[in-house]
């Protein structure tokens, strides 16, 4: 089967969003075995609209459409596709009744305009909105499918995720679905990940191996086709078990969370607090822990001692290891140890995680940019200091260190330390 | 003129990236009074290149192409036109001494496929890769405007906004180009500030002005078509002074920077620190004022107080402020005040900017989720402290804490306050 993918929006013409769904639907598509060869974005104008079908048609067997099922006189994609076909537009009850109960809830009067949202093209499947209030659409007629899906990305992925692929997988004469777990890992780089596991990723059909990519995080996803969530656990375990004998340390959660997710988790589990003493991360890891609904818990706080006099004040590094000829500075092994059980002391927790580094733009104390110090003070245990040299921009450099920090809180919090 | 927007690449039909490259010329486009009808995204595939080029051909006059001019045998989109339009592919000499020459300097062999990159269509104008090594194509035949450029966004955006719009603006007959300020507000919502503004955003057409939408900040954009940077700004001054006037406690800034790097000249401006006491901000705000390169002249640290033993011991907040069945709680006025008199003491800065309140999910010490207090110590100045109650998700609730706080610091250091 081949599908094209028409967004319907006079806002995509003009530039003011980009086209996420397209992204997001090319993604699924594939998924499913369904060939794209063609994306297209047409105006909120219905002659063109048509015009834009009857190319589709020529090329594609599906066609799937975002957008244009709104209220407003804007909202077109329905009527021309019903005026392209022949059909009436009728109205989809039990829709009405849903936009209508809402009104009543509100000051807001009904406006007629809201019963647009309720219509359905002759003959086709009504695709529920579970976060909206537009009802999808879908039908085949002369031997090509249609799908008409809502426009903001909250409302068409829901829909399409669910009655708008099981439509879909329908029509393939799938009755399997696609399982996927997530894997989440740090300490570790994409590729250097990748390496480990190249024989899986290349030669293994099912269930498949592949990097997902996140922003500034390693990821990889294992899936498999399967008749129930059951089956596919079953399915995909051998490989899970051999993921995890080779990346034991820093496979950190089977799931799509953050590391400081992972970590106020464990903390949690084991009753145990952490204070924070931040310098070149500026409050970053603080920032990222805190995130975390849940993190008060475990968080006591931390200080971000940018200064020295705050890093003598608050955390009590001594002088002479930050100023003098002969000290260390700030930037050391030394200070990262004295920051973290200065702070262990301050706040009274089980944990301190100290940083302190260069992030640029300039060096300084004659260290280069880059240069980071993460230190570990933990309660009746020695004190570990890691020394990083870290690539990037002054952004990137805080990011990784934050990372690192909690990284070396994982391990130690998981035995791996 | 009608355009269309060609692009090429089957990593786009399998949804692994996003299109924005579209949004950037749909704006491009729009701005120089081109408009766009229809988008296109098609695979690395000569036939369904053509049949696209086809296509376009029957409803636009102006086909803007990105992706498909790199090295490989997959970047098809020069050959595709020039096969369409029966020309042949000439080499571009200069752009083939800059491959040459970016080779000679390296490890790696020249590989004979580097040739494709300095190709041009038969005619056709060279426009010139900063950033990279292909080189654009621009044309007209039978009445029909082309213009290949590159798909990476870093080198497709440098090559339109410089040859490729220049020689578009010469096509239209256009010798003006369009000149923009960004100005950037804080302290006011998007749709109080269109109020204060919406004559001149409705009535006004030069120069226009326009909401610039940009994640969590308000910001709009003033533009007018001039010769020369002189020539507009002469031309935007009187509605620059109109806005101003209007809109005094509220714009930060007539450039695109956020309000940190603003807050953070102003205060190396003045030779004065400041340092942060954070709680429900749990370091946000240390995290975005580090942001900004410089920062460490001006902010010496902060104190992370999530707990309230933290809020004790760092800060010197009383305990009968904190517990008991009187006591206001961490979550008040009174605290908020001792945690900006506390920092400021410990840290013996110039200004010290507190933040206490209550994130959510859930509710504390019986007060409503959005609850904030924000309190600002000043040498030789009385304390003052906000009440706010925000709306949103935690996260909401918290980069809008964070950006009050540093709001209320510029209105302090602007003498606003």
């Amino acid at each position: 089967m081949k599908a094209e993918i028409i967004a319907v929006g006079t806002e995509l013409l003009l530039g003011q969003i980009v086209n996420t769904n397209a992204q997001f639907l090319a993604q699924a598509l594939a998924e499913l075995g369904v060939d794209v060869y063609y994306q297209t974005v047409v105006g909120d104008n219905e002659a063109r609209i048509r015009q834009a079908i009857e190319t589709a048609r020529g090329r594609a067997d599906l066609l799937v459409f975002t957008g244009g099922l709104g209220p407003t006189m804007d909202d077109l994609t329905r009527d021309a596709l019903a005026s392209y076909l022949g059909r009436k537009i009728v109205l989809h009850e039990p829709t009405m009744r849903k936009i209508e109960a809402m009104f009543a809830g509100r000051e807001a009067a009904f406006v007629e305009s809201n019963r647009r949202q309720a219509m359905l093209i002759e003959g086709a499947v009504p695709l529920r909105n579970d976060t909206g209030l537009a009802v999808g659409n879908a039908l085949s007629a002369d031997g090509t499918h249609y799908l008409l899906l809502p426009g903001p990305p909250r409302e068409m992925k829901p829909m399409f995720e669910n009655d708008g692929s099981a439509w879909l997988r329908k029509l393939l004469g799938e009755t399997n679905v696609l399982h996927s777990v997530v894997l989440k890992f740090s300490g570790i780089g994409e590729s250097a990940l990748e390496e480990i596991l190249i024989d899986l990723i290349r030669e293994q059909t099912d269930p498949t191996i592949a990097p997902y990519a996140k922003e500034g995080e390693v990821a990889i996803r294992v899936s498999t086709k399967a008749a129930d969530a059951e089956e596919a656990a079953r399915r995909m375990e051998p490989t899970l078990q051999e993921i995890r004998r080779r990346t034991d340390r820093y496979l950190y959660a089977e799931e799509d969370i953050a590391l400081e997710a992972a970590v106020v988790r464990l903390l949690a589990q084991q009753r145990r607090t952490v204070s924070l003493a931040e310098s070149c991360t500026g409050g970053m890891i603080a920032a990222m822990l805190t995130t975390v609904p849940g993190s008060a818990d475990v968080f006591a706080g931390g200080v971000v001692s940018y200064s020295n006099a705050v890093k003598h004040k608050q955390l009590g590094v001594p002088q002479e290891l930050l100023e003098g000829p002969d000290a260390p500075g700030a930037v050391s092994a030394e200070t990262a140890k004295a920051m973290a059980e200065g702070m262990l002391a301050a706040a009274d927790t089980d944990l301190a995680v100290s940083v302190t580094g260069v992030a640029g733009p300039a060096s300084a104390e004659g260290k280069p940019v880059g240069l980071v110090f993460v230190g570990l003070a933990e309660r009746g245990r020695p004190t570990k200091v890691e020394r990083l040299q870290l690539s990037g921009d002054r952004e990137g450099i805080r990011l990784r260190a934050s990372k690192r920090a909690l990284y070396l809180l994982w391990l130690t919090l998981t035995g791996r330390g």
